[in-house]
């Protein structure tokens, strides 16, 4: 069958290697999967005790229009209904957009080194990606990325603009005064999308930290997108919103297929929303893990970056892959990262004490032990 | 923002009117929906088990190459698995198959009255959607596909060829003879693709009735496509299956959402596929709520026809809105159709004994106060 270059071209979203295969090809009896920035808690009770009540009616499809769900979001953030949809997990939320607001050929403009699912979401629909130098810190430039719109909306035809903020796999952000100063000049801008990637926000401490929404009340062309796959702990059973303008949001759901988030799903959702105490459980377990890695990091040869989210960037300077299968060989799965055209990387999700600790000792054998082979 | 006339003119799918808002609309304690061809039973215990096992690990995402469903897939169908893909739904496997094999402005052939997906999947990629008639018994008409692929395969350049068999709305079929002459014609065409959408296979009781996976392994250019939906009374978790060459497959994957298919939904499926005893139950009560069906209709002032799903369509003669809003006052949900441009059809789906038979006596009702009213 005749197909499209891009999509010959696609170098698909590569998972986090799964625990059970790390087994199966290791003979590993336990495997910290720390490579997904999965919340490692489990999900909520009140989430499970709801998808329990739903299960026996999963011969039935699930609510098209997201009656409930819709209600109890809208009321949390404090929107209009028409002002938010959902989709399954935020992966699909973000292949409607390029898909809904991109015809082939014209493109979608983001950072390097940005959340990977912009650049395949956009090569699966035949669309242009343009991504614009990171800082030196590892942050978003939007100062590159205004100017690249300046000159390039016109020629490349940029419909779309991902913030991912806190970005994965940087853990950095873009503060407020920053984020205010682009999309003053973006508003400007005719048909163009600002889309803010808030999958991390929970885990933020940064005081100077912008909130989406806000940024959405403000101003007309800007989108955000939430996940349920990291606070709120439901990774498994696929969850993510989009908060938007009523015709952007009617656009998404005309196209969207009828019945992408199932019941279960829906019914997780909207227990977990208000659970509060789970909510703040995860985050200091998040928080604690962080500052133990920052602690222990801090005694190794390695760099790692401040991180707003449930992850830390390592700079390993040494080879990720050997890193990685290193690794993988005491039973500890990570994730090799290219940044600015670099393969020394890694991304450590933050876990529970004792995985958080089994990482670091693994980390601190596989270093030492690459660099007696070295030397 | 600026969208396509496509988008813009696409008219979404109508999913049925969910219990819960006939609920509330019409101030009614008892619905019976009979209008999405839900399995009545419930799920599998089987399933429910499966779910409730694998539910505390919902904090991990899906795993993405569906490793186990799989194999066990592969296994039952005698297939290699390379050979079978996952969903969120078929659904979602008919946008892949449209989005990844034709390009914005290339061709999707079927027939008028075919199950809705494929236009409105066509019209969100942008894709150009080519129906011929159906014969007058509402079958598929192959001798015009055919006729149609001759004449204009080159300037309309079609890529797929979807065939719903048995069909939805109209629950009937394609036979043995019939489907292998067009595949012998297909299989001499370049870069054709013929999906055979088998969803309601399990409930054919046809014996001249083509088993879409022989007519795979016969034909290079033939995949399958399967629903977890009906017979395996899974709907609201969502999971279909492409069967196709390992080529079709393999870009499909490179395509999809990495974590398309929930855990949930992966481990229900997995449960559900070899319990035999549930799958003959629920054939069972569909078959003898058809044959009620058959038996009532008989006696009323409707036409019907034999049906090989798990649904009925019906001729009222009169116009299907008023049936339908009628039917919803006494709590009965059904499904308006348009056949063959003719909007007098409404869609009934087979329940439980009590909704066949509370159904049944509303339509009776209706239709004579409808005549009452209009005499």
């Amino acid at each position: 069958m005749k197909v499209s270059e891009e999509i010959l071209n696609l170098k698909p979203y590569s998972p986090g290697k799964p625990i059970e295969e790390t087994k199966r090809e290791y003979g590993l009896n336990k495997v910290y999967k720390l490579a997904s920035n999965e919340n490692p808690l489990g999900p909520s009770p009140k989430a499970v005790k709801a998808m329990t009540e739903a299960m026996t009616s999963l011969h039935r499809y699930p609510d098209a229009s997201f009656y409930e769900l819709r209600q109890a979001y809208a009321k949390h953030f404090q929107l209009s209904s028409h002002e938010i949809t959902f989709g399954n997990g935020s992966n699909e939320l973000i292949d409607l957009l390029i898909r809904v607001f991109c015809a082939p050929g014209e493109s979608v403009l983001t950072s390097e080194s940005a959340f990977i699912a912009y650049k395949v979401c956009a090569q699966a629909a035949r669309v242009q990606i343009l991504e614009t130098p990171m800082k030196e810190d590892l942050k978003f430039d939007l100062n590159t990325l205004q100017k690249t719109l300046k000159e390039k909306q016109q020629n490349q035809k940029i419909r779309l603009v991902f913030i991912a903020n806190p970005n994965n796999p940087t853990g950095t952000y873009v503060s407020t005064s920053e984020l205010d100063a682009f999309l003053k000049f973006t508003e400007s801008l005719k048909d163009i999308l600002v889309v803010i990637d808030e999958a991390y926000l929970e885990f933020v401490r940064a005081k100077d930290y912008p909130s989406g929404l806000e940024a959405f009340k403000k101003y007309k062309n800007v989108a955000v997108l939430k996940t349920l796959s990291k606070v709120y702990g439901i990774a498994g059973i696929r969850v993510g919103a989009l908060i938007a303008q009523p015709e952007i949001i009617e656009l998404i759901d005309r196209v969207r297929n009828p019945f992408n988030v199932n019941s279960l799903a829906q019914a997780a959702a909207l227990a977990t929303l208000e659970d509060k105490d789970y909510l703040e459980q995860v985050q200091n377990i998040n928080w604690s893990g962080l500052d133990s890695y920052y602690e222990e990091l801090e005694k190794m040869d390695v760099r790692y970056w401040r991180s707003e989210a449930n992850f830390i960037l390592i700079d390993t300077f040494r080879d990720h892959k050997k890193i990685f299968e290193a690794l993988l060989r005491h039973g500890v799965i990570v994730r090799p990262a290219v940044v600015r055209g670099k393969s020394s990387f890694i991304r450590l999700s933050v876990g529970l004490k004792e995985e958080n600790e089994a990482a670091i000792s693994a980390l601190n054998k596989v270093l030492k032990d690459i660099d007696k082979i070295e030397s």
